[in-house]
């Protein structure tokens, strides 16, 4: 927090941004960097038992966050949703591109945070900026992280090649991130201060499950895996589309906080939101009958909880089962983009 | 083109859009991607030869491109900048990830035609996408692409490496993009339709010199290497700076079209703007004199252009000589996006 820091991007300009602000970004350390940030591309280096996985995601301005919105937590969670997408392959993460469009009125104590959020993270899971690009904005700001991770040859995991019979786990609990949206947008009542934190720090900061994505693909024990983004009922889709199943899943089963337990007690038509909101990101995966006992000991082992909550069936449909045994109707769209 | 298209994207969804628009930009027999476009990260096979390259660009509306550009161009050209980055650093580009924030009142036409632009780009250079993110957009388009290549160990070009003596050159000729934009915006008088018709083609659809900066890389002949995005006087800054020497250029050297020099005849000012605009997408780079002659044939081996147009020197400054000896002033700042 250096005073001489000026007001906005415009008055800094865009190479001194990124000397003062991105290259700070560079973790010591982390392996295969050859060149990083500053040149053309980077050169990254692939060990040869290792594939290479990738995915962006972005953060939008008036879609995904707004311009009040803490800017520490948002750096955060735009590399998180990030390396969920890397833990749901099974993958260790390891660098990462950040392509920003930002108004030349963004105040720079706004981009100091943001970065600050950035590196926080990147310390917190040993991933390393390694290029990048900034631009300016005549609308929003907007954030577009690309994540590589590796995985050994042949162990992604992949949201196909779920089986009948198989068990249907996920990981944490369902439903905080979107009770937290709600809760921040002032539409559940008699909220306690507490859980309110609770559920909206799910929301701000979702804990990406990649110590148990990479022991799953270590452990050759899952199939169909993905992490729930999209909501629960859509994301299970997602598996069964790939796959060619159906699914079936008991609300019952399905495992939720205390501060989403006691607003399902008050109101249990918060049920069906837990069903369709987005933006946990848990782990969600089936598991053949055999393996199941494998993998709750890898859940123990990581300090990760892992619930069954269902089974992959014959069919293309997800059906989910209410606590009388009758089907439930969900929305099937899940988060929606447009 | 087909009939049912709907009107905006979005009354087809986002789940529709990516079967419909970005499934079909797979192209097959690229080599190294075990898992494309629809998990939750490519996964992707580096040959032990070789080091990856990637980089990230960002066609931001407002900015660099209007709403009512040609579709077909900009999709071209969001994969050519991009390209451009691989070529400098003297790579094969093989793969690519897209994300793209759209608002939902976009006509689906002009996604149509926007991803007909990347599939025509991509069969042109090999490069297939493997992967992308669609999101909604509360004010703009927004283009984010991340571009791969493959290199062979420690074989990138880079920035830095500039000796004094070194010869500079720079490919095709420079300054047809910045005068498109400015004819295009109505800020040249005088100028004939077909010249206009070039400038504005150039402006639009740059030609990333992929396979010179393969060749360069396989020579092992250069050293100092950009590609001409920012401006010739700024872009070459960059190369003084990350290799600590200066540069001495000759305003006569400089190779100009047809269209740019019959302008310069008949305002010679416009030689300042040639010199600071952007967007050329050609490869400037510095070569040790005894390579000089190796590089010229390389050049005319793959048909392109290479002009020297001055010598690296002590210092750390860029020094434009004028036809009459004297030192031009340019704007240093190149290409502001701020």
């Amino acid at each position: 927090m250096k005073e001489e820091i000026a007001t906005t991007l415009a008055s800094v300009g865009e190479f001194p941004l990124i000397r003062e602000f991105f290259q700070p970004l560079r973790l010591e350390g982390v392996a295969g960097v050859v060149a990083g940030i500053g040149d053309d591309a980077a050169v990254l280096a692939v060990p040869r038992t290792q594939q290479l996985l990738a995915t962006v995601d972005a953060l939008i301005e008036g879609i995904h966050f707004s311009a009040t919105d803490d800017p520490f937590l948002l750096g955060q969670k735009a590399l998180r949703v990030n390396l969920s997408d890397i833990a749901a392959m099974g993958g260790r993460p390891n660098w990462y591109l950040l392509s920003v469009g930002l108004p030349g009125d963004t105040p720079s104590q706004w981009l100091a945070e943001f970065t600050r959020g950035l590196r926080a993270c990147g310390e917190r899971y040993g991933v390393t900026i390694v290029g990048g690009n900034t631009t300016g904005s005549s609308s929003g700001r907007t954030i577009h992280v690309t994540m590589f991770g590796l995985v050994g040859q042949g162990r992604a995991l992949s949201r196909g090649g779920a089986e009948v019979g198989d068990r249907i786990f996920v990981t944490g609990t369902v439903g905080d991130a979107t009770l937290g949206l709600a809760a921040r947008q002032g539409r559940l009542t008699g909220l306690d201060e507490a859980d309110q934190r609770y559920l909206e720090g799910r929301l701000d900061l979702p804990e990406p499950q990649v110590a148990l994505g990479v022991a799953l693909a270590d452990a050759a024990a899952v199939r169909g895996v993905i992490d729930v983004s999209d909501g629960l009922v859509a994301d299970l889709g997602h598996i069964c589309e790939a796959s060619g199943k159906g699914a079936r899943v008991e609300v019952g089963r399905i495992p939720l906080s205390e501060a989403a337990r006691r607003l399902v007690l008050r109101d249990p038509g918060l049920m069906r939101r837990i069903l369709s909101g987005g933006e946990d990101y848990e782990l969600l995966f089936t598991v053949a009958p055999g393996a199941v006992g494998m993998v709750r000991t890898l859940g123990e082992r990581i300090g990760v909880p892992v619930t069954e909550i269902g089974e992959i069936v014959a069919g293309s449909e997800v059906e989910v089962l209410g606590l009388d045994g009758e089907r439930v109707v969900v929305e099937q769209g899940g988060w929606r983009h447009f």
